[in-house]
């Protein structure tokens, strides 16, 4: 039996193995890992470190295991990693200003480039989106909708570390919109200035005009700042 | 002895249990964990799942073991998760395109909120970092001086969610600002360039001024760019 300081140095030390295979090339994604028992031979630690290593490298979604085959790096990261990122984002209690600033640094720039590479039928979904915004009776229905065309814009973009970034602090994204929605739409007279702030926004997306876009994604996320300033 | 399906359900339970305990707040930063006698005895599975589950937190940076104390929610995240949110990217085989744009997207606003954020002591030794850029007599010196400089503008900024992004991809910005220097500096005159538009972002951050700062940056990246067009 390990005493619990080697052993937590074993099993890092065997990760450490792994992740050094990562980097040079010699593991790509789907690749399987040497079995438990080549591992054990080769790394010349006992069956629990290993063990305890794959149970990890498992829970942070870079591995999968398999049954009856073994173990594999994952050919997919979505929904993976990311949710303990937001854990630990919500433990640091993210502010309100922190998240406002994140999101007007990476959406805006990121709907000028959603505009150039976004598709016709994400287009179809876009303005789908847009009209259960509008006319859902159901506030839910609503917010999911608006997550779902911020989101969509980003995927629009086609570039994967941008989605998955926004998928790392999705957490915090969809707590904040739910609440920007809950503070704006305490004035009745904004339900119509946010269905107009998203349609300029995909109206730009559908001319396929960067800079049009953009400022009016930089508009209504400055509107939404408005609601957070004394915080 | 579980079989290993059910043992994966069972430790992912108990983690989930304790994510839970995040999100509603029961468990902060600092707090003490149940110690695995008393998980154990609440949660109704094996002292083996239970270790799995903690053993996964610690490897993900969630938890820390403190020696003779217990298991404790940690106080700071940095350096600890981000790793493997590298290595993710690493298997995607992120595009240089892909990095440049987040590099553009993220840098560029960044620098106009350090501007205004940045101490004395920073800008002393964003200086410093400067000149090592410039006189120093090995290329892998000035390779960390620049890759600090741009960390140094992130961590000026004072938005922790934006330093964490930059973590969690710092192994594909790190590999990036190498090459990237590798392929500009092939042409001579282009030292003193590059040594100018570092100075320009500096003398925008001296002069407290996000215009300036921020589009001294976007200049730079533009002009890295350059460099990367037919890949």
């Amino acid at each position: 039996m390990f005493s619990p300081i080697k052993n937590t140095k074993v099993y890092e030390q065997v990760i450490e193995q792994i992740k050094n295979m990562i980097i040079d090339g010699t593991l790509k994604k789907g690749d399987k890992l040497p079995s438990e028992r080549d591992l054990v031979e080769h790394l010349q630690v006992s069956r629990t470190s290993i063990r305890e290593a794959l149970r990890a490298l498992q829970i942070i979604g870079l591995v999968e295991c398999r049954q009856g085959e073994g173990n594999y790096i994952r050919e997919s990261f979505e929904n993976s990693l990311f949710e303990p990122l937001s854990m630990m984002f919500m433990l640091q209690k993210s502010s309100s200003l922190e998240i406002m600033e994140i999101r007007k640094i990476i959406e805006v720039e990121t709907t000028a480039l959603a505009s150039q590479r976004i598709t016709d039928e994400e287009l179809d979904h876009m303005k789908m989106l847009l009209d259960t915004i509008k006319s859902s009776a159901d506030e839910g229905d609503k917010v999911k909708a608006d997550k779902a065309f911020h989101y969509g814009i980003a995927k629009a973009s086609r570039n994967y570390l941008i989605i998955n970034i926004l998928n790392a602090i999705s957490s915090l994204m969809d707590e904040f919109i739910k609440d920007a929605r809950r503070r704006i739409l305490v004035e009745e007279e904004n339900k119509d200035e946010l269905a107009k702030q998203h349609d300029d926004i995909y109206k730009g997306l559908k001319s396929r005009n960067p800079k049009k876009a953009s400022e009016a994604m930089k508009r209504h996320l400055d509107f939404t700042n408005e609601y957070y300033k004394d915080f």
